[in-house]
């Protein structure tokens, strides 16, 4: 059987049943492994992954987690594929401190206990300025190409998928097993190439839960569109970060959430 | 607009689209929120959950970390609301050890960077002993009651499901936020009530990651029946502990992936 995800799939023998009739088969199984990530070799977490653009997860992560700023702060990135982990080396210094936060933050926490995402130990990026437009049109048009692209999805239902686009136009798509994964491995390769965010939109195919405003409003992207529903306190946040977010975005639907003075109405 | 569940869900003012036309309704979000797990006043984890089942939650967490293994160790399960807690009291001991274990776990880890998920200080439950049977017709019917049950999930698109099943009929019914969550709202409940696992069978909506078969094999059912995929580690750890997994098991339709002796084929 043809596997064109070689590195992100498996083939493996199964039995299909449909409707009563039974075949033993060939079927590919989506890859799971799973990442360790150390920053100056102090270990922060171990994240499960599709084993793909390991560095842009590891770099991306950091970011997200506020413990990279500057591109500049980063002396090298080494990915050991037999260890399953990726070193990063950067000048500025990383605390335990930082370190009990992350490990707080990936259970995930979406920071604290209380009425806000600020409690916790947890310290919000600042609210995105950017006055980019985006019509409904093309917010419709996005999701579509995301779902068109998504074959391994479709192909094995075992992955998430998440686009930066400009315009009508998608510049990086990432799967993986891992929802948190595609933005941060998105968010890595922006970092390391120097990739502006604040003119750009996400495309997400997943849930929208607080950890993934958090994860968009530190990329700096104003605009969050997704095929899936977001969660109350998703909202708050976002609302409190000026990001606009767009849900159900499926066929000709979509509902407006937050930050509809960024939305063109038809 | 009415709200039949005012504790998961909150209603909302939004901006619909369809096709062109505008509407401005109020709609139904589904509610997140954080718990934050003690044990003998040492904090575990913070999840990011769903309101309800707290305590069963807590209690599931921690037996599904292998941190509670018998009813009779607990003294008591407090929650307080307010702060988003719950204080679960153990006779056992608890030590830092076993917290840096779950640190890593919840990340979510499968445990190692290896090609065994045993890895990473973690240790695995028992291989399962039960010789439970399930015919094809019974898996397909629980998966349908399953979507049928889930109407929270297709009012809000928010939420996973799972329950726990005996032949054709569902005991415990879960609905949250957190994939993870459904698996340990369930598992708590079983502990605390005392009601047996080797002879039920787990339906659960998403996908079958590593972490979701250890659950299921802390929890002790022998049967995973699930509407999405698994990961190939997934389905070699449920090898190791003697689990069987349906996969895709929607409409007429379903893939046995491992554990086929327990299947009764069409």
């Amino acid at each position: 059987m043809e596997n064109n995800y070689p590195e992100l799939t498996v083939s493996r023998s199964i039995i299909k049943i449909d409707d009563g009739c039974v075949r033993h088969k060939e079927d590919l199984i989506v890859r799971e492994t799973t990442l360790t990530v150390y920053i100056n070799l102090t270990e922060v977490a171990t994240l499960v992954c599709s084993p793909r653009d390991q560095k842009y997860l590891a770099v991306g992560f950091l970011c997200a987690e506020g413990l990279l700023k500057k591109r500049e702060d980063i002396i090298s990135v080494e990915l050991n594929p037999k260890q399953g982990a990726v070193y990063v080396k950067s000048r500025s210094a990383f605390s335990i401190a930082d370190r009990l936060t992350v490990k707080r933050r990936v259970t995930p926490s979406a920071g604290g206990s209380g009425t806000t995402v600020s409690a916790g130990g947890i310290s919000l990026p600042p609210p995105i300025g950017s006055h980019l437009q985006v019509s409904v049109e093309t917010a419709l048009n996005l999701a579509n190409q995301l779902e068109k692209r998504s074959r391994l999805f479709q192909r094995t239902g075992g992955v998430h998928n998440a686009a930066l686009a400009k315009g009508e136009e998608i510049l990086i798509f990432q799967e993986d097993i891992g929802r948190h994964n595609t933005l941060d491995k998105i968010h890595g390769q922006c970092f390391l190439e120097g990739i502006s965010r604040d003119d750009k939109m996400i495309i997400y195919s997943g849930r929208i839960s607080t950890e993934i405003v958090l994860k968009v409003a530190r990329m700096g992207v104003p605009v969050l569109i997704s095929r899936s529903a977001p969660t109350d306190r998703a909202l708050q946040l976002a609302e409190k970060l000026n990001i606009t977010v767009l849900g159900f975005v499926r066929g000709k639907r979509l509902t407006i959430y937050t930050g509809q003075e960024r939305v063109i109405l038809p």
